[in-house]
């Protein structure tokens, strides 16, 4: 069991978001990692509906979450984390040049190619709900978000993971798909609404989303926000 | 010069553009990686205007530029090619492990936590130029893309570079920062435009520069295009 009060390895994590972001926000990949690699570790809670402090930027430049830190290294962004700790550990990341790259240029195809033009139908959907010009902005959004997803899914086929064997690029795709969980985007492409379950079936990733949840506490409603 | 016809590692790269896209296309940042160098390459070019083969997709599964091979492997995406590039050489990423990190995190930060918020900025201003909801759209995104640069900004301080020396993270940076060229953003943050124009005035990025536009062919008009 990953989490123990006395590890050595910390990762930043949020108590207390709106129920839109429980499950989704970005600890839950280092977690899941480190879940996969039974590697022990501690959280720092910070409040999700209050600017981090100003300490915390020292750690983290634009004050998100995730932050990690070991006896080795302190560094920030979900991406470099999951290619720290894959670096040392074949569970994450493949040993052979080829193998290990291709892994890479996924993840960060995720990151920057899939998720940006995701959490821009999240942002119409969600941070801008209601407004005339979010209704407007849409089509186009989806358009752009739909045409990645077309290209994502005719790389994955038939396969079971998107680089070879399980690695960490998974941990991001499937994480990232994640984020449009309010729409069908995803299952207009039954391969990939598959490997995002098949994703989400590892014991590794439930635990990691179960401690996720025990920390976050109670789901704060938009209403009681608004 | 490493623009070499009988170079082994091959980067893919664009003719025919429109001009807001000169000078922005992504193989400039693999171009600029490779001058800093001095490590020989030769590029593939494909038609701007035109969707790539349907072989490419077996390189670059997004259809996207650059992708990139050398004797080793085969990778696309230009975050995963300037790492893989920084890993053998020290002048792109340091050895030290605390310093390569934070230098690793910092270019996925360029791509991930910066370069989205800029291209939404991109997106309103050129893709959807003249539309009635692109002007109402505008300064929640513009406030989005500030919030991020200040960090940057406050990150970055009084250093020369974002990550201690020189390193790939630079390489990123600069080249998304230049992505809103077209507006005055970055020029609200005196430190960033200053660091920005530091990075164009290098002699690698300038020749990486030069060999783009002479490969890219004379700018198209949005004119033309309408």
């Amino acid at each position: 069991m990953p989490l123990d009060p006395n590890a050595t390895t910390v990762v930043s994590a949020m108590r207390n978001v709106p129920d839109f972001a429980h499950g989704l926000v970005r600890d839950v990949r280092v977690r899941w990692a480190l879940e996969e690699i039974a590697r022990p570790y501690r959280t720092e809670l910070y409040e999700g509906m209050q600017p981090r402090p100003d300490e915390y930027r020292q750690w983290q430049p634009f004050g998100q979450i995730p932050a990690f830190r070991d006896e080795r290294v302190e560094l920030f962004e979900s991406g470099a984390i999951l290619l720290y700790l894959g670096q040392d550990d074949e569970r994450l990341l493949p040993r052979d040049a080829q193998a290990r790259w291709r892994a890479t240029a996924w993840l960060i195809a995720a990151l920057n190619s899939v998720e940006p033009m995701l959490m821009q139908i999240v942002s119409l959907d969600i941070f801008h709900a209601g407004k005339d010009w979010a209704k407007e902005a849409r089509p186009a959004a989806l358009e752009f978000a739909d045409m990645r997803l077309k290209s994502v899914s005719d790389a994955l086929g038939d396969e079971e993971w998107i680089a070879g064997g399980f690695t960490v690029a998974d941990i991001m795709l499937v994480t990232v798909l994640r984020n449009v969980r309010h729409t069908d985007i995803v299952a207009g492409f039954p391969n990939l609404a598959a490997y995002q379950a098949r994703g989400e079936a590892r014991p590794a990733f439930r635990q990691a989303l179960a401690d996720q949840a025990a920390e976050l506490g109670p789901p704060i409603s938009m209403k009681e926000l608004a």
